[in-house]
Order: structure tokens, then sequence, then C-alpha cells
């Protein structure tokens, strides 16, 4: 592996990105809320903390959400157990802008304030083209300089939330490594949708946001490129939890495994989501739409009305939307088994992993799992079975879950309680020995 | 603001990109159509007119055409009430061509023909990489010298029609702002999907045009990275209202908000298409289908059958889809308002923002804004209500739609009678008054 | 055409891209696959075969693999209808891997072993950024060097499967064309999208590969700004035949008019499926799902229940999904109009082109071809009949289709009978001559 591919940083993967106010006005404490969100653990807590001296500090009480970074870091840094991140203010168009982004990161770094050695780096918003960041990286290395710090030790994040820093992804690995930067600072690559919506200039009818699709797409390449971490923006609907995961779960099929949490709520829900989960369980394909079966006394039961299967004097009718087909039994297992598909549980994944390591060992290169259950649809039970092979690419293919997790378990001991109540111990310690 | 990222051109916004034939073939006078189109007034006048020496008109009548240009241009120019960029011939694969291009455009601009002063600039078709782009503005700026214009007072808009040119827009930024070149004149970057899915030798079944999500959201991006205007292509189905008013809600949500248009009555369908509507209404999501409500003597009514609501002795049963949901009075407001959207009017943008930026001034950073409807589902009314809160950012994100309706009403006197038929005299007033 | 533009290689078009292991463990003839593939014909042969000495061959196997690809080509690869590029190893991250597939490439093409004068190229897999292809373009100039080969006669293609490559394709046509390297010896650029889903680290709930719509863009894009040919990545499910002519279509449209075949009955469809149909066919809008009309004596019917029309005292009453609209005959038709679009046959292709040429030559810029038929829904007929007009642009974008014809039929007499078989002779002739 090259430098460049090669992270320099601790966390292989940030599942969640959690922004918090610097100085809220009208309380007695205005540092009230940075002090509660040092004291998450657990779920709660998030991979990364972003004391957000920007957007979510009013303009007039960045100042004093400086000095309140300082004061809460310095006490109570050395236990969080996320990396910490402030966000500083910047803008690609705004001179004096970066100069107080600049100004607020040293005296934030200032080793006689007791804060930088609790800190991992800063998050710049606002960026522009590939020049401005490097405009940025050259104020943290000053800063190092200036405060005595190893060069390159400040981690730098940016948020792409315009049409230029979203080109300039692709231009970054051409600039990192060049002596006359520390870009292979930079550590994670956010999606600011709301700002960038603004600057692409669109227009939805009720105000929403659009996808961003291509947005999401680019900036996960441009992580797997530079060695980086993609995260995705803000999803303001807190109520909406359902909302929350179906975003992660497409974040995720574009290689997308970090969101950004606005609430302790959200961060729980953010930290779990990429996590396989506990339970396997069954899709089937109703005409089109993709439904969860229900787990009912080990029977997978569908409950719906696009498909269905009658019996009949000679077999059965199964119908799909307004397709309908006469089968008899093995005919019906096969036309199911087309429409299912299997989530695996952790325990699935890690059980076929072990197996197949255990084949690659013995000079076998491919295994056979098989999948099977009894599956009910209006009140016809059928038992459908299928032996998957697993090869290489299947194997790798589960590297990136196992991957994560291992990630999780290995840098969040706060969070092992939460893991093995959930997956139980056992499948926790052989999840932590499969894989490279 | 840097010089690239300031807009050099007095439109910030071009809803409508109108192509007429310069020469027709067969009839009496062959400049019928440019003088029909010279005439245009009000909404039937586009904000960009395309006097097109390329595609629409024959080869063998191309040069009649230009001096068609020329006569039409220098009589009916000046009041013409939107910005007049003819189209010339150029292809990337073919110097002869180009160069014909050339001769035309110095033709055409030649101050004793007296089209030129009437003139905004020109479009290019067919373009290639970036150093074809170069090309073309090498001889814009030969032309500029040859008459004696102002460098760089012509305007360049080309048409992306070609994986190559796709690709050179995310160049571009690097290449404008260069000593030898002036292509700090460039204006509109349109895409023309006829001849793109030829390049990209894309075949669909029908012989119909594929979506080009990517090459769209590329457009809009470059237009955003380098102060450009970005503009879909035509769009054929002329009878199909519909159909056009879909595609540009598409493509507003990409942030390309123009389009190009075929005939007068499509140049009014996207005059009015970006602006707020005149009446807000509201979306119900019916089983994953956004319908509109129907506004009856103040219910809004929903006449499907994907949702359905029963009284029932203790309360309510709410169906969507195959889900039914047992529900209370209060419960079914809640559920109903996870389901509904609104989409303001240009009155309600003016309203929220006035408030907004009154307590803004007044200190506070955020307001809450009631949005409250009768829903009427198989009889069953229910009234709903809810606080939309509103701070910085929502606010901003209404720039846009404010933005394009300022830079509309102060550049179109022509259209001022439409849209106080639309909206009423008062909202306009307002409407220019709020917003940065 | 510039020399980038214009291909400096034999096919146009390539339709299939058929792997085979070089050495099988447990046969008595390890290159038994290898001998079966070489003798493939008609429709069964691929347009590019791929003895694959990566990831089809386990790894101590690749060694004899390297020899049984001499032994087949030399024997076999003069009669072998399509082209021959062998996949060697390589891998961005592993200089040793290179090293190797630089040897294997070495010892496959000395002219002593009698196999290079029927190969055309090498595939490179897990490619990086811009400067990796150069190395492996470097290894084949020093191969072409050492063996007393053409420069730039051994053409290579390369697998894109990480973002590094993705990122990589939008340079290449500034690098092609460098004194330095010899990369217009490229060829395919082939989507490997297992391996580029575990370089995105993309995570699915069925372990399932993500769409990957824009990495396919991107790809064509790539091909098309460089003279290049895109092909698609594998599809594992071997049976789902219906599943791989939908990918396909898909590919299709974004210009992607090759894939990947694993076995000779998926190269059989892949080889197949861009042609145009034998019979043209129908499609209706069924509130909002594309329908394939069924063909039943001169009738077209349409089975399901979407669309439905009663026949009442004055007219009909025609309901789509949940809109009912009561109409005359006239206004049935239009009606029924808008939701038809017709596929046309290979015949209907050539039919229309010829006409269009020939008014061509008469002067004439347009023409009208009538397209009607019988539909029947709910036992109610009704005839529909249009005239769609044809000019330039619509004659152009038949072009990519009747190319690929003609592409295919000059390169692949082996496929002359099964084609005349499909189509019939007459259109096979009309159709070598259309066109430009």
């Amino acid at each position: 592996m090259t430098a460049i591919d090669k992270r320099t940083h601790d966390r292989k993967f940030v599942r969640t990105f959690f922004t918090t106010p610097t100085a809220v006005e009208g309380e007695d404490d205005s540092a009230k809320m940075l002090k509660s969100a040092a004291g998450l653990r657990g779920m709660k807590a998030p991979d990364v903390w972003v004391p957000d001296n920007e957007d979510a500090t009013a303009p007039n009480m960045r100042e004093e959400g400086a000095r309140n970074i300082i004061d809460v870091v310095s006490e109570h840094g050395a236990e969080f157990p996320g990396e910490i991140h402030p966000r500083v203010v910047w803008h690609r168009d705004s001179p004096s802008t970066r100069y107080q982004g600049f100004q607020r990161m040293l005296e934030i770094t200032d080793p006689d304030n007791g804060a930088v050695e609790h800190l991992d780096g800063f998050v710049i918003p606002e960026v522009g083209d590939i020049d401005d960041w490097k405009k940025a990286d050259e104020f943290f290395t000053i800063i190092e300089h200036e405060h005595g710090l190893e060069e390159g030790s400040l981690k730098m994040s940016v948020i792409v939330e315009s049409g230029a820093s979203e080109l300039a992804m692709g231009k970054l690995r051409d600039e990192m490594g060049k002596p006359t930067n520390n870009l292979q600072r930079m550590f994670l690559l956010v999606d600011g949708e709301v700002d960038y919506t603004k600057d692409m200039r669109a227009i939805t009818p009720t105000g929403g946001l659009p996808e961003w699709a291509e947005l999401r797409h680019n900036t996960s390449r441009a992580a797997s490129a530079n060695g980086l971490i993609a995260v995705d923006g803000p999803y303001d609907d807190i109520r909406d939890v359902e909302g929350y995961h179906e975003r992660m779960t497409d974040n995720r099929s574009k290689g997308m495994l970090g969101i950004w949490s606005l609430t302790p709520g959200q961060v729980v829900e953010a930290n779990k989501a990429p996590l396989p989960p506990r339970e396997g369980y069954w899709l089937l394909d109703a005409d089109g739409r993709e439904v969860e079966l229900d787990h009912e006394d080990g029977v997978e039961v569908y409950e719906g009305d696009r498909v269905s299967i009658e019996a009949t004097a000679d077999g059965y009718v199964l119908s799909v939307g307004n397709d309908e087909l006469a089968v008899d039994e093995a005919e019906l297992e096969d036309e199911l088994l087309d429409l299912l598909d299997y989530v695996p549980s952790l325990d699935d994944i890690v059980d076929s992993m072990e197996e197949f390591e255990a084949a690659k060992e013995a000079g076998r290169g491919a295994i056979a799992m098989t999948q099977s259950a009894t599956v009910a649809i209006d009140g016809v039970e059928v038992d459908v079975s299928r032996d998957r092979m697993w090869d290489e690419a299947t194997y790798q293919a589960l590297q990136t879950p196992i991957t994560l997790f291992q990630d999780v378990y290995g840098n969040r001991p706060d969070q092992h309680d939460d893991l093995a109540d959930l997956y139980g111990e056992n499948v926790l310690e052989r999840a932590m020995d499969v894989g490279n």
C-alpha cells in the first residue's frame, strides 16, 4: 500500500459525526450542550464528536464558544470515547472568515489551554477548489509549528458543500504528497447537502433537499481513492427514524458508511445501522417491492397481497401482481427461491467466513453454504432451500462489514457491553478472529 | 467573490433558450420565422433567443440565414426583450466547419451590418475537450479586435453533446483566468442530448432519449463552480406539456434551471415553471406515490384509493396500501402529517422571509411558521397543523427561487403584466424587497 | 477525426467478453476449458475471448495456465472467430504482482511459442491511477521490443475496479498521445463491480452488488471521449436470463454496449441482445409500468388490469390506474397513442433509413413514417395510427444499432448463418447498405 492509500489515522471507519453548539444564548451556562455531549458514552457517543463553532453556534457567540471548547475539552476530553474534531468557520469566498477560522484553531490548540492533547483535528466547512483546501492545510501546519506540535498530527476534515469542492475531490490524489503541503492530514470528506443545494441553485417544490446521488457517489469514490472516510450530511427530520435508516442503507450501497447525527438518539441509530443484524431475515420481491418477511414460530410469513398462493386439485397457483402461474411443489419452491433473498446476521457471516477460511487452508477454493427456510403465504407453507456458493469474491465482499465491526470493537471499548447485549459475547469473540 | 465566481453577465438566471431556423426553404421570405420570433413579447419571449444557423437550418440555406440574422437583428434587435445569441456551426472534428463558424460570426458582428450592437454573444455547438473551447474563444477575441469591440464583450455559450465536453467542464475552472484566453466570456452550458446520445453510442428500444441524469448533474455542477448557467436540451414532444414540466422539475432538483424551447408555447411553459406557484398546495405520500390534493371549498381532498380512512366505534382505521392502523383522532393527525408536504406559494415564501428577516433583526435566529389544513379522505375530514422551524438554512434555501424571481422581474419588464395577472401586484413588490 | 478519436483497432463494438480458467485442478487435462472455449463458433463465440490467468485460475495453477494459453492459442488461435486477449495478474498496490504479470505476458508472447501471432492483446486487472496504467503500457512496449513485434500492436484493456481507476479514466485523454507512452494501444474499459464494491467499501443487506450507475456512466463516457469500448462486469446469476437482459438494456441506455459473459449460454444472450429485434413490438405505459403487448393474430393485446376500456352508451371509459376518462372514439385513439411506444425491428429500421436517404438525395430534409396497429384492451379493439417525423437527428440516432450490426456482420462471418436464420437474408443485405 502506498503512503496515500494507507490510512495514517487510527480509525478505519466513522459511523457517526455528531455536531454540538459551542455556546448557547440565554442559558446560565452557555457551554451546557458541550458538557452534556462530552459525557456521552456507549452507543450514544459518536465516533467523531464535532463541537461546532460554525453553523450550530450563533455568530455573536462563537468567540465564547471557542473558549467553551477549550474549557470542556481540557476537562473532559481525556475520557471521551470517540475522536474530537471541532468545526471552525471558513469560507472559500471570504478571506476574513478564513483568517478567523485560523485564529480560533490557533487559540483552541494552544498547549497552555490544555485542550489540544485531547483533540484529533478540525473540520473545515465551505471549502472550494483544491487551492482553497491547501490554504486551510497551510494554516494547520503553521499552527503545529507555532505550538510545537508534530507536523501533520492535526487531522483535517472538510465539508463538501459546493460544486467547486465536489470537483476538487477528483484532484486530491495528485495534490496529496506534494512537498509543499501536508494534505496527508486529510481524514473525512463530509457532504453538506443544505449549503450544497444552495450553491448548486437547486429548487424543489416543498423546499426539501434533492437526493444528490452523484455527489454521494463522488465523495465515496474520492474517499476510497485517497484513503479517507466518506460521511453523509445531516438528516433533519429527527422523528423520522425509518427515513434515517433508509438514507443510511442507500449511503452504504455507495460505500458511504458514516452520517451526520444531530441528537444522541440519531447517534444511537447511526452507530448500530452499519453493523450486521442480530438475526438474519428473508426478503421477498413482492411484484417489484422488497418486503421483509415476519419471523413467527420458525416460519417466514408474508402478510401482503401482492403475492399469493392457492392450493388447487393438482398443485398450486402462484400469483405475483397480475401474473399467475400453475405449478407443482418443486416448481413452487423454484419460483419462490427466485423471489427470495436472505440478509445474514453477524453470526451467519462469521460462520461462513470461518468455514471458508478452513476450506482455503485445506486447499479448497469454494464452499457451499445452505440457506433454507419455511415460507408461508396465504397459509400455504413451502420449504425452500438452496446452496449459495462461496468463493474468494464472496469472502472478500464480506470483509467490509467485518472490518467495520472489528474497527468499532477495537476502538470503542465503551460500546462492548451494548454489543454483547445485542449479539452475545461468543459471536463477538469469533468476529474479532475472522478476516484478514 | 473571486472574478470567476462573480457573474460577469447581466442575467443570473436563464429559464428559456429558444431556437429559430434562420432561413426556411420554400417560403417567399426565408426570414419569416426569425421575424416572427423577433416580435415575441411577455411570457412568449425567451430569456435567450437563439437564431439557429446550425441544426435548425438546412446546410444549403445557412449563408442566406446569416444574412437574415443581420437583417432581422439590426432592424428588430433593439426592442427584443431577451438576450440574443445566434448559434453558428462548429465541430470538434472538423477544422473547415470551425472556420465556417468563425466566418459567419465575423460577418454577423461586422459593425457596418448594424446587428452587433443588439447581440449578446454566440452559441457554439459540438465542442470537444477544453482546447477546442479555447479555439472558439480565440475566434471570439479575434473578431472583437477586428471589429473594434470591447474584448470579452461577446459572450460564449456551448452545447455539451459529447463525452469529451462533459469531461472538459471539469477543467474549466483551471483554464478560465489564464492570460492566454478570455474564457471569462463563458455564459451558458447547454446539454444537447440528441447528439450526446449518439456520441455516447447509447441504444434504447424505442429510440427515445436516455435520462442522462449524470450529464445534467455534471453540467449543473460546472455551472455552479464557474459562475455559469446550466440549461437542458430540447424536449421534442411538443404536445406533452405535462412531460415537459416533469422534466423541468427534475432538472430544477439538480440546479439546472433553464431548458431549451422549440415553440413559443414551450417558451411560455418554461418561463413560468421555475417561479413559485400562485397558490400553495398539499402533497400526500399515497403509498409511495406523491399525489397533489384537490383544493375544494377550503378542504384538501384526496380522491384516490391508495390511502383510506374509515371511522370506527372507537376511532379510525387508516389504511395506506396494505398497511392498516387503528388510531384515535390525535394519532390520525400525526400519521397524516407524516404523509403530508406543503408546496408554498410565492406569497407564502415572501411572508416567511419577511418574518424571518424581522426576527433576525430583533436578534432571534429562528421562527416557527405554522402550516395547517383540513384534509378530507373518504369523506372523513381531519384538521392538521404543524409548526415548521425556520432558521438561517431554511431562509438560505429559499434564496434561489426568490433571486430567480427578482432576476426575472428586474430584467423582463415586458413580463410585468403577466406576472401581475398571475400573482397580484402587491406580492410582486414585496418579493422584490426580501432576500439579500 | 483526430488520432485519438479514430479507433486504431479493428472492432468498433464488442458485445461479449468471455473469461475461461487457464488451468483447472483435478482434471486429466488442466487446459480442458481453454480447449473447449477455443472451439466455440457462431453465437456461442464471444467477440473477445479472455483466457483468464487471474481471478478465474487458482494462484498455484497460474504458471501452468500460462503454458496452457500458449499451447491452446498456438494450436487453435488462427481459427478462433473473435479476438483473443488473455488476462494476466496485476495490482496497483503490489509491485511483485505487476512484475509477475509482465513476466507472463513476456512468456506468452514469445514468438518461439507460436501464440502471439493469434493474440490481439492483454487485459490488465486492478489498475489504479493513470500512472499505474502507464506502468502496464511500458511493459507492453518493452515486450514488443524484446520480441520484435510492432510497437503498439498489442492492445491493452483494463478492468476498472477501484475508485482510483474510475478517476483515472477522466485523465486518459490528456495522457494518450504523449511521446513517453503508447497508450493509444488502449482498447476496452471493463467494469469489475465485485472488486470495485470492495474498494469502495460498499455494504448491501444481502451482499448483492450495488447498481453503480455512475461508474457505468463514467466508463461509457471515457470510452466515447477516447475512442475505446466500454464493457460491463460479470452477471453471476447464470440462471437469471431475464435479469441479464435487463442489465444489458440498462447498460445500452448508457452507451455501454458490451458485457462480461461467464458461460457460452451467456455469450449467446449477450451477442444477440444489442441487435435490433426480429419483430417490432408495442409497449403500453400501464399506469407507470411499461408492458409489452402480445401480438395475437395481427392484434396487439394488453392482458393486465392497470388499464381498462369499457364501451358505454355514448362512447368509452378509459381507466388508467385510478384515473377514469370518458372519451369518444377519436379521443380514445389519442389517449392510447399517448401511452403507446413502438420498438422497431431491424427491418423497420432499414426501411426507414433507406427512405430517409432517398428523401435526402431528393433534397427533402424529413420524412413521415407511419406507425399503426390495432390494440385490444378488455376485448375492445382500437385502431391507432400516427406519423413519426424523421429528420437528420432521428436518422443519426439509428446509426448506432446499424453500425453495430454492420460491425458484427463484417467481422463475424461465423455468425452469418445464425443472423440469416434470425432475420432473413434479404434484410441482412439491405442492412449492410444503409447508413454512413
